[in-house]
């Protein structure tokens, strides 16, 4: 039985979320698959066949009677940090090492988990199509997080040469002009609802592939008292933040937790990852190569302990996740995503809560751990989100390399507050007197 | 001037602190100050040190006017991680590889600081009075702590030597018996107020030697809104707790967060700290020596990692800070403390919400965060508590090695979720429908 | 001027040498020139260029009048370990994380070196001639040596791919029989000579690229003292090594040396590389592919600390540089080199001093250390060999990745003890009363 | 039955070498005993129980009827690096975190075993008389080793501590003159013999406590050839060292070997260990306390890398340990030892190879390896020497830290060639034409 009601959108959306995964692949040399220049940047290889292995593993060996993997081993290869499945995992540190399967073997790959999985959508088993309409939404909005990740460990990797080799040279840039004026928008306290609603009770964003899919860590919701607050209605700068290392930023211990402290003694942090100095000019290595800063856009890639130590000296403070998501909630789901092909921050316009989606995921001073009664799904889909809910902090609203339909107030994305390589800015709240 | 009102009663307050620091120390062998046997774990030396340098850099050389500093390079030795004085300080996982000065050196260092204290406390510059006495009760509080920090890191330090040495043989150990059942205290949701009481609102803990004084973090009061909750009415025991590891505890990742499960694989846990089995027999290293586990006895000095697991293995869940807080506000601050001198969790009684202090620190399943409007004292003194608000977890209620007159309900301990060398427990919590 | 007499032979040989290099890349996928699964086992690309940058650094920098780089950065990418150089070198361990310049830019880089060689051999200036042709002896020379690396690291690297895929799944394998049995040759004592003949007077092998070529280490020729001794008429087999480990080689601490023992505890050795137990039956991965062992093929691929033990178990002692040398000295370079194109150690025949050449290089008892009286060359290509002369083997002979006209009786290779993804192998010694 | 011939002489001889390792620990403090500032340099009392241990292991427990061990674990505590006896041994890296046994129960061991010794010695089983004879001279060589061990490593522990304490205050220190003019001692070359005579056919020193003794290592005696050489007739002094200090020395890679280049970069050195300059003045810290450095004294506390590097400065080489055997083969063991109780060395005087016995072990340009023919004992004992042939380099001498009749010709010290805590020195050499 076909997924009747769905099932030409869902076959709609597969395809289209599958096949942006290879567009974006389109520029890379066959030698650029292969890289990995830190633990965290998989190569774009393994992306390619891991999200494979996800449907592979949740949908067809389950359901799709008679389906023969396309080879044994890719069980053990492609698996990421799944514990509960059977084969284990090669170690994150070595995906690079694997030259083998090729990356032609890897689109083939690619074809015959698509030929099924169409299959499947085209004749489901109706005992199973709940079960296997949940796992699908899953599978693509896992798909679109690892586009993600594509991007932003594409230009880890490149950046990571020392010829700074551009992805696309013929990325659009903008015009180099001051800043809009920093302005807030101010908001009243009060008892508020966060998080996701129940299925069918409200829609996270329209036009994504599952479109009321919300991942479990945005459940379930419930209430939290917030007081008055006001919240920046825009991004800081590069030009700001510049403002910040010149008077010092990074030299005043007084500024930073010890944990950001202790980093930029370990790490020799002077300035946001991807700036150099060249001939006493800043310049940022950018998906289309290395540019002198442009001092309008969004301040990016900076850890969670320089956002929080640059909030700290500009005399304001980062907002809470709840403070975002009540400023968020009735907001269209509008910005520079990936679909706009800038993969780029862009700088902000005037208006109030400009770039609350797109551009960069926004810190957040919230630490990333369960909503009252959350529970995990069961079994190894369970790993998916609640098995890292300690270290991290939350950041919201997605970025130049997020797809628009994968967007949502209410969605958590959490990272440790050491990493850099997302794209990650920072948006300035403080408290109403 | 004196500080009229209360001289008597600081002096008496200061002499009564510094004495029980020495106390603690009376069982130690010299060779046993010049322990560090983890970066944490200071050599008791160190402690005896610091906490004496902590009163001559912000009490004796700011206000006495022609003090002479012991030692011209205290200064650098004996700062633990102020990072905004000038002297910079001894790399911390070194502070064992410094045998002068000696132990009896740092003990004529403290008595020259005390001598000097109590000349400053009988005859305060009347400008001063007020900073003097903040800075007081923070140094005495501040010796609190590290007089439990002695006691952690001697047991830690002795029973790392495999002839796993009695720091007090002589300490009284709990009858074996039968754990009381496990019940449960309702509370109802709600808005509720927490933090400390702004001074002379309220007495934090009134036999303190600073009746008033909370530590900024605790600051500012503020509300919360909680949803109905059941609260454990003891700590887990040992006996369950080897109920969750003879179940396979360790041994099931989808128990673990993911930081815990790879601490388990890296470090290889299988039971609590101290804890090894003789002939198939569980012993566990106290400060009074090796013993057979006591069944009955809280289950001590594990991790957050293990504690969460443990409550999600049992179907519960840790408490919030604020739950704990709330069922805590209004009990009397009693249990077993270091003034009992047992220097171990000792078995709950009957009734309802026992051992909420004392005994064991309780992890909660709250990060360590500054509250609504927090802010930081200016300054050196500025560093005490607020640049470690990241990565860490808030315990509650005090431990066996506490003073009572150190703990109060909305005291906030904190330390990082791997860490496992505090006397730190497991108190259960569930959700009401 | 040409360099008349050996214009055409030297074109000949450069070009011989050069396409070889290409040639042993044909096998291997895009993908594969990028692996580096360990320091010490560079990417095939990496390789393809840095002896390419040999030549352009060496010869046609300082001899080609106009010569224009092929890149101004590749002389920080593609040095070695040339401290004496200006550019600096891209660190070792991050040799496989440059993607660009792609395979396809190295081919063309090395097509632009060729061009120039050829035009520079043809018409070289006459004061340089001496110059220039002792610096291509040693261009040559050393792009034989990343030859045989080239055949090591792709061993290596391949091998580390859980699959194990074949480098050539063509190659020959030696049928399966017994080992020759294992006899010895005599030699006498006495003051004999030893080290390469002054250029002129002695062949080092006639059918090399540059026939009288010996590398500095090699000189200057001097005497020392032997005392009587029997040298082993081949290598140690695959068979005979088994019976080490199956009589408890690696878990007998008495047998090792203290270093090697450490590597056994930390490294968890339990065999040579490569090899691996399924289903009880020892096998080994070799660039055809993983197949079960064969006894009677010499055991290969083992650091110096297994020689050693190994030899302590069974009676007998490594021989010196010398003895070997002694006893090489007058015979024909001959045996399985990289030509045979089997590319794995063969078994040995019957008679005298049988896999002197070839097959496996053959660890010493000796250190790497100067000859009396050494003097390295100048400048930067005297880091060539002279910096390396301290916690080194030496390794007499040659291996089945070895160009037979690379060979000859006083070559002296060099690996620290614990290194083994070289064909290394065993051949016994021991006294003669 | 007493050993009859010997018996007040060993008896003696035993008890003087006991006496002196506790007479080098008298100007301890308690807190001292316990310093361990890095893996190699282990704490005084460690060094004081394990040699106690090495007479009870070796010779008590095996001979003396009757005998109980001090305690059943300092079997694992007090064995350092020896796999063939049962018990194991704790970890080397953490000597310094066992703070029981205390100084003084390991005082009350060392005075069990030597009443115990001396009983043994007093009435020795006939049938056992040789081998205890044997184990014996090993035995109080053993303590002598540690000797010159406590007080290298007294030295390291006490200079970690940046109070930098003296040892002994009141030190003899040399007069600051000019350093007497270096020259040479040519020697003819041929073929001599090397190493220690067989028992009985000539005294190793005549002064030892077993005079004829002498290592496994230095067996047996044997030919080798030498070639024409000179040698300094004195060591190269601090002077001399800073010169080419001055001269760039640590800034120029190709004066280094590979590995000691290596050590440069990562370990950042720039002058010998316990240099420093205090307001542009070279300071050396001393076992007296912090001393500037006296031109005349020879330079000290070098690795191998320096003194090979300053060689090749100099335009000079190291001495192979034969050559310098030879060279002292006839010279009488004199010189500045431990007896002479200054701990430092002392400028040459004028004269003909000055300064080969004391002042500073003298860096060779051998790697440390058998002699031909070479049999390590049989047993645990075995493991003392032949175990560690390979990656050291063998030092020929003796130091101001020495005992007297310790010192021999043909003693071969070793160290691995980046060890620096040692007293070592450069005495130079070169060839003749």
């Amino acid at each position: 039985m076909p997924l009747t009601d769905d099932l030409n959108s869902l076959s709609a959306a597969y395809r289209r979320v599958r096949a942006f995964t290879e567009q974006l692949c389109e520029p890379l040399e066959i030698e650029d698959y292969m890289l990995q220049a830190a633990v965290e940047a998989s190569p774009a290889k393994w992306h390619l066949a891991h999200v494979s292995w996800f449907f592979e593993t949740f949908l067809l060996k389950p359901f799709l009677p008679g389906y023969a993997v396309f080879h044994p081993r890719f069980d053990y290869l492609f698996n990421s940090y799944y514990e509960q499945t059977e084969a284990g995992f090669w170690p994150r540190p070595e995906r690079g090492l694997i030259s083998r399967p090729t990356v032609s073997e890897v689109y083939a790959y690619r074809h015959q988990v698509d030929e099924a999985m169409l299959r499947l959508l085209a004749d489901c088993p109706a005992e199973h199509a709940e079960t296997l309409q949940a796992r699908l939404a899953i599978g693509l909005n896992h798909e679109q997080q690892h586009q993600e990740l594509l991007v932003t460990d594409i230009k880890y990797n490149l950046a990571h040469n020392p010829l700074r080799p551009a992805y696309r040279a013929d990325l659009p840039t903008a015009p180099v002009r001051a800043p809009v004026p920093l302005t807030f928008t101010a908001f009243e306290g009060g008892v508020h609802s966060f998080g996701a609603q129940p299925e069918g009770q409200g829609d996270s964003n329209p036009s994504s592939p599952a479109p009321s899919f919300a991942y479990d860590n945005e459940f379930p919701r419930h209430q939290r008292l917030l007081e008055p607050f006001r919240l920046a209605d825009r991004l800081v700068t590069n030009a700001e933040y510049l403002d910040f290392i010149e008077d010092g930023g990074y030299q005043h211990p007084g500024l930073w937790l010890s944990d950001g402290w202790a980093q930029i003694k370990t790490q020799g942090w002077q300035a946001p990852l991807y700036w150099e100095q060249l001939d006493a000019v800043w310049h940022e290595t950018t998906l289309g190569g290395r540019r002198p800063l442009n001092p309008a856009e969004p301040v990016c890639h900076l850890s969670y302990f320089e956002a929080e130590a640059y909030a700290r000296w500009a005399g304001r403070r980062l907002p809470t996740e709840f403070e975002w998501e009540h400023a968020a909630a009735d907001r269209a789901v509008e910005g520079h995503f990936v679909d706009a092909a800038r993969l780029h921050p862009t700088p902000a316009g005037k208006g109030a809560l400009q770039q609350l989606f797109g551009d960069c995921w926004e810190w957040t001073a919230s630490a990333y751990l369960p909503y009252p009664r959350y529970r995990a799904v069961e079994g190894a889909l369970g790993e998916y989100n609640g098995k890292f809910m300690s270290g991290q902090m939350v950041l919201r609203g997605g970025s130049c390399a997020t797809s628009r339909d994968h967007a949502r107030a209410t969605y958590r994305n959490f990272f440790y507050p050491h990493e850099r390589w997302q794209f990650k800015g920072i948006r300035l709240a403080e408290d109403l007197a």
